[in-house]
């Protein structure tokens, strides 16, 4: 007798083509449980990730390999703008009424410093696009959502590590974004008895790549966050072998800010184990379909590196002589962002098992590969 | 020598046509110093209260009143929806760029109970709008904002008389969506160094209607507040004469709800001296167009009235004889939201002079001259 095979979910991610987004599509393939629906607008991200992603998921199918794990390997991808209700409503009528089975939500702005001066910009692609894309889901049916938020809706935080519980008070309109989304899915899981069912993923500081080194993270422009700046001056991208260090007066070890990294593909998983929460039977998090559902969850290793013991670790990974230039604090930055994962773990099963050292070594194996990204 | 005249000021009113809309009409047209330009979806409201108050103006005329006098006194309307960019766009693109000098904006959805039920909707009409009309009005340099907020913004506050310092931390859908909403439009003005200037008016519970009794609140569909109420019970429209109160074992005078009636006209007056405040000049509230500019303001009386008290007051007005039935407190209601109205009198000069006898009286005056509002 044949074994039972179950049907290819349908699942739309958004930004897939995108350093995270990327990742992501990569763990949903793999399963062979999900068929991937990418869009993405490449506002900040590369069309040749996405076929990257592919050539690596079928590189990895098993000889034994279905039709089913063939065609899951395969995914539709749409080069479509989430501010384009018409071009989002376009995909979710190509698969028709019920025929998305949920939605990871990760397109967004995300530069901290550029928000505070486009805010506007901001709140349209990150809070408005998103009201735009549930109402298309509602319409559609499709009413499952896991949201990509971030550690920044806590803002500076009373308590290091960090519960969920902490009171949300983001210090810019990017971190205010994700507060307001977070609130408008909320609500929208709260009313209609339990149509909707959202998580909320608040990411801490994901790094490395996949240790294939075929896709990893490469920024449109001049990188701003520290372990793709640490990445493109060892490879010389960036043409400078001194790095700026924001302050080493703060409360922490050494002085230098302390931020939770995580490797991107156990961040990564903790989406399939949010979609297996979203499935309602046999999940920790949602016991009754008719009760009204919504939950955030920190996705973070719960243990923080500073500045220079980042530096530290990726001239071990890399070989290359970093110097550092201490210069004052930089307004905005906060002392310690470490996550308290403990209801990630004990709801969703997640953990973040890949330490320092490998996140290195796969950034490394990235970024050497790819000097120049994926444009070369 | 002729006197110099300064040309008239185009403010577009969204929401114009509504309750607290056409009152802020007639206040703008009746200082022959904006031309107002209205729109409106009539989606809660009435073609018809415009044509009242575009003649209601015209007859206040005075007797030497000037060409430009009698162009104030009528005014543009559009109706279109907030929610069409395009229409909106349309409507900036009639008057050029920098063509309107400023916008009060009024439309948005207002049932609270109704934003528990359909949370997207509110959402998209209340902050998606407000985002896409923020950046409409920044292609056409058209950066002066007023902003309709509410009391609902304090949720249920710790303190009262409720100052503007008071953490915000609605607990409805529409309550978030004005948080939201002022979140937004701060942000904004804090960018660009103070291109844009934004106040937002908190509205306290505005009751009444002009003395002439020619323009009135008439929602459509069965009215939910108690004002409203007691009028359409009265004039026999609401074909009952008892009232329903809602808990009487509040931690107020008699034990039932407080709230902060103060007179529409009052509270329209705030938006002209909102209005000043924008110029920018001789203004208490912003110095230095330089410096980035927002202002929260409560419009209240400082006073609040029980819902007991209410209905003894309507009861004066109109000699009805009402009737009430104590039930069980509806979930959601806060025991006391009066206003602590100090900085909008310090800082804008504000007041809202009118008592309660002049509130009813000019409410019922409205109603039995309209039995069935504007569609008689």
């Amino acid at each position: 007798m044949a074994q039972q095979v179950e049907p290819l979910r349908n699942v739309l991610v958004t930004g897939g083509a995108g350093y995270i987004g990327s990742h992501v599509v990569y763990c949903l393939a793999k399963t062979r449980r999900y068929k991937v629906i990418s869009i993405d607008n490449h506002h900040n991200s590369h069309s040749k990730a996405l076929s990257q992603v592919a050539a690596l998921v079928k590189d990895e199918l098993p000889a034994d390999a279905t039709e089913q794990d063939r065609q899951a390997a395969e995914f539709d991808s749409y080069n479509v703008d989430l501010t384009n209700a018409d071009q989002i409503r376009g995909v979710f009528d190509k698969y028709g009424k019920g025929g998305i089975w949920g939605v990871i939500h990760i397109a967004a702005y995300k530069a901290v410093g550029e928000s505070g001066e486009i805010p506007l910009t901001y709140y349209e692609n990150n809070v408005g696009a998103t009201i735009k894309l549930l109402q298309i889901m509602d319409e559609y049916d499709c009413t499952r959502i896991v949201y990509s938020s971030s550690a920044t809706v806590y803002g500076t935080p009373p308590d290091v590590p960090i519960p969920e519980t902490t009171r949300l008070q983001a210090d810019s309109p990017y971190g205010r974004s994700k507060v307001m989304s977070e609130t408008v899915i909320k609500d929208l899981c709260q009313s209609q008895q339990g149509r909707w069912l959202g998580l909320a993923l608040r990411y801490f500081n994901p790094a490395g790549a996949h240790p294939s080194g075929r896709i990893g993270e490469d920024p449109v422009g001049k990188p701003l966050n520290l372990l793709p700046i640490l990445a493109q001056m060892a490879i010389g991208r960036i043409k400078e072998d001194t790095l700026k260090v924001f302050g080493n007066d703060y409360p922490t070890r050494d002085g230098t800010c302390v931020r939770d990294y995580l490797h991107v593909i156990d961040l990564a998983s903790g989406h399939l184990l949010a979609l297996d929460a979203l499935t309602g039977k046999d999940s920790k998090v949602f016991h009754d379909r008719l009760e009204a559902k919504f939950k955030a969850y920190n996705l973070g290793k719960g243990r923080g590196q500073s500045v220079l013991e980042m530096v530290e670790a990726m001239r071990k990974a890399t070989g290359f002589d970093y110097k550092t230039q201490l210069t004052g604090r930089r307004a905005g930055d906060v002392p310690d962002l470490t996550a308290d994962p403990a209801l990630a773990e004990k709801e969703l099963g997640f953990k973040a098992p890949q330490d320092l050292e490998t996140m290195c070594r796969d950034l490394w194996n990235w970024q050497s590969k790819h000097p120049k990204g994926f444009d070369e």
